[in-house]
């Protein structure tokens, strides 16, 4: 069926051919439209057009032109989000930034990136690495997503615990405002205090502020060594304990990633090593930096929990590492076997309220009679909360959608945030107010305001509508 | 002489002691207002009123109180600020925070320190080392300047190479918006992506936004060693060299301060070792961490410089420890004795910047005829820059003036921020649209009337006015 001519579209278009765009550029047809209103939460509304730019002018020409018209701006990169953060409307205008990739500049002496939004996160990793740097933010969609996508949702990852999140790297933005204005903020300094830090306000500001086009990453030098170990508990108390224990003792790891017993019991099968029986908690740990430290910490950690551990092995090359985490990677497939669907979300808490959201999780998996999966970062608080279920069937949907109500208001009773990683988006913003109190939001209002005053930038995410 | 009544004094004090306020908190006399309204600018106006809250409800009530009457409100904390952020006007009313220093929980599970606005910094470092805690930032003034200082004018200090400035410690906040209406932001989670990041916007916004009365701060495990080292180098391009060096062979010294020839000068002969003729620049080289980290670390050091270095001495005890910091801490008294007076600014550029920006101040002191002296931190870019004059020459006052504005077009043509350290206070806002553009600047306006509409938080600071 051939849709109906919009006359706006065709407007816009012509406008924009006259302009210099290339047809390439624009996304003109609903099925290709389609593709550019999607994400990882599997919500996909095509737009009333898809754009393109190669480079900062043509986002200017844009977003003059939307202003012009009153129409809604709704910036993407790889649409790897998990919170919906991209999601168009059906008559706004989706910017992508995926042809505006090019690194451009590796400031080796400064240790500092500069790249557009558009650079695949994986992709600099490899290109900082043959130089002897390093980019540590790993996402886990790090082969796909963008930078740009990154810092808008302030991506983080297992990495977290010893480096940050994608914004402790992020030392300076380029951006255009709605009315199409640049502006810069940040420098290559590493220290600086010279106005407001406009840098930190659009880290994670989920493309509601303005249209990130340059960024300045910082790098750090590669390190030596690495060395990953698993370690195998009776219960999340005694892991976390451990995880506690392992900083107070001035064991820095990269890394330490945990699997709950429902996890756990989803991928035992498939490893190449036999955990124990008693088994609830396995924790994966990872030490880098220099070789001597690595030693020597990883000597630590053996003596700390060699017996408190039922199980503990350390790799002893790339290979043993690469079985080590086998259990993590095989997770996300293994626990679709347990249900048709999942509910994920991904809270954070202070360390300390581990154990406790953990045992509260599995009270409620027994209250709605469905399994909840836990796992993720417990080196930094930040958890993966998996709901599985079969929403088909209206009864578990509902238990599922409960659950959730609940899964909230537990973090945020231990003091945690709705979300570590993903961002509010568009399906965590009915439950943000929850988080904040009234004057908190009314003042991200007003900075909203200030920015955007006819909320015309990717509106209806982060605050409840 | 007594001083003519104020009507509007008279009221609000009335007002006040009817509200609970005690008479101790309430500061009257010109001589005792005058003792809230300087800084280490050496500026000095005495306020209309200095006001000595207690808790956080006497915060919001001079807030109210002052927006029912229309009136200018100055937060402050110790007055050790560098660039007149907390200097007030003579119709303004000074909340000086000082009262409000309690240390409401230290949280050793999770490593943070919660405290109010007036806490000395000094003081929280020995209370959380008692602990076998750390708070690694170290302003010069930390025996006297407190946290809600430190935190409003985001306060660096050498150890800022490995640890970061305050902001990077600064987990959350609770803060007074001008209206009296309270705003919560972050919390005690290592990750959160739950709205826009208003702790990082309040941190370094010298008090223009709203007074904060609660701050959530990092702790991290006290390091278990501690290695200084001091070397001399020939000159400033061998020496950022060095720096450079040491950064890509993954040493990662918690503090590198340099100092260059006129420092040397100055404080050589009172130094208890002896300096080679040629040195041109010394480093003071800190590394801390795991035991092992440091003995590993120091001894590559040594291996790298043995040679290229004229001096190297590596400190064997705390008081040898204590013999290499002597250069560093007779500076500022040394310098004295070069000339009367000193213009001092804090500016900041990229590390490999350094020795651009030094030959170029060499040179601008030769065309001025003024000795312009460096030293600070090599490691992170932040140098306090010193220009040595006699303010009451009006010859020198004006080359000295002039001194300042080229240092800032060198700092700026270089990549480099006006202010470290110090932030712009009144003292270098004339020069803030040297830096940002008009745009920028606009947004940052923006985001300020947003806060506060009338204008009457702290006003006339960043800005140029």
């Amino acid at each position: 069926m051939t849709e109906p001519t919009n006359p706006l579209r065709t407007q816009i278009v012509t406008r924009l051919l006259a302009l210099g765009f290339s047809k390439e550029q624009i996304v003109e047809t609903k099925a290709a439209r389609s593709c550019y209103g999607y994400d990882a939460t599997r919500q996909n509304i095509e737009p009333l057009l898809a754009l393109l730019p190669e480079n900062e002018l043509q986002v200017k020409t844009i977003l003059k032109l939307a202003t012009e018209k009153g129409l809604k701006i709704f910036p993407r990169g790889a649409g790897s989000g998990m919170s919906g953060g991209s999601i168009p409307s059906h008559d706004g205008i989706i910017v992508s930034l995926t042809k505006m990739k090019r690194i451009l500049e590796i400031d080796e002496e400064n240790m500092i990136a500069t790249v557009e939004p558009g650079v695949i996160t994986g992709e600099l990793q490899e290109v900082v690495s043959r130089l002897g740097l390093f980019y540590p933010p790993d996402p886990a969609s790090l082969a796909f997503s963008t930078i740009g996508g990154n810092v808008t949702e302030n991506a983080g990852g297992p990495r977290a615990v010893k480096y940050g999140v994608t914004g402790n790297f992020v030392m300076g933005l380029e951006a255009y405002l709605v009315n199409g204005e640049k502006i810069k903020c940040g420098n290559k300094c590493i220290k600086s205090v010279s106005g407001y830090d406009l840098t930190s306000l659009l880290v994670g500001s989920e493309g509601t502020l303005a249209i990130i086009t340059k960024i300045l990453l910082k790098l750090l030098p590669a390190p030596e060594a690495v060395k990953t170990s698993l370690l195998a508990f009776k219960s999340m108390t005694g892991a976390a304990h451990a995880v506690n224990a392992m900083l107070k003792h001035q064991i820095n790891p990269s890394t330490i990633e945990f699997l709950d017993h429902h996890s756990i019991n989803a991928v035992r099968s498939a490893l190449p090593f036999t955990l124990p029986d008693e088994t609830d908690t396995v924790l994966l740990v990872e030490i880098d930096g220099p070789k001597a430290l690595v030693e020597s910490q990883s000597l630590k950690l053996n003596e700390l929990f060699k017996d408190e551990a039922l199980l503990l092995i350390a790799a002893r090359d790339e290979n043993e590492r690469e079985q080590l985490w086998l259990a993590r990677r095989k997770l996300s497939p293994a626990i679709a076997n347990i249900a048709p669907h999942k509910i994920n979300e991904d809270i954070a808490v202070p360390l300390g309220a581990i154990p406790e959201v953990i045992s509260r999780l599995e009270s409620l998996s027994q209250e709605i009679n469905l399994p909840i999966v836990c796992f993720g970062h417990a080196g930094d608080g930040n958890i993966h909360v998996n709901v599985m279920l079969d929403k088909n069937d209206p009864d578990q949907a509902e238990r599922g959608q409960k659950a959730i109500n609940k899964i909230f208001s537990i973090t945020l009773e231990l003091g945690g945030t709705l979300s570590g990683e993903h961002g509010i988006g568009n399906t965590k913003s009915a439950y943000f107010d929850k988080e904040w109190g009234p004057v908190t939001i009314a003042t991200m209002q007003a900075i909203k305001k200030a920015f955007d005053p006819d909320n015309r930038l990717n509106p209806g995410k982060i605050f409840p509508t």
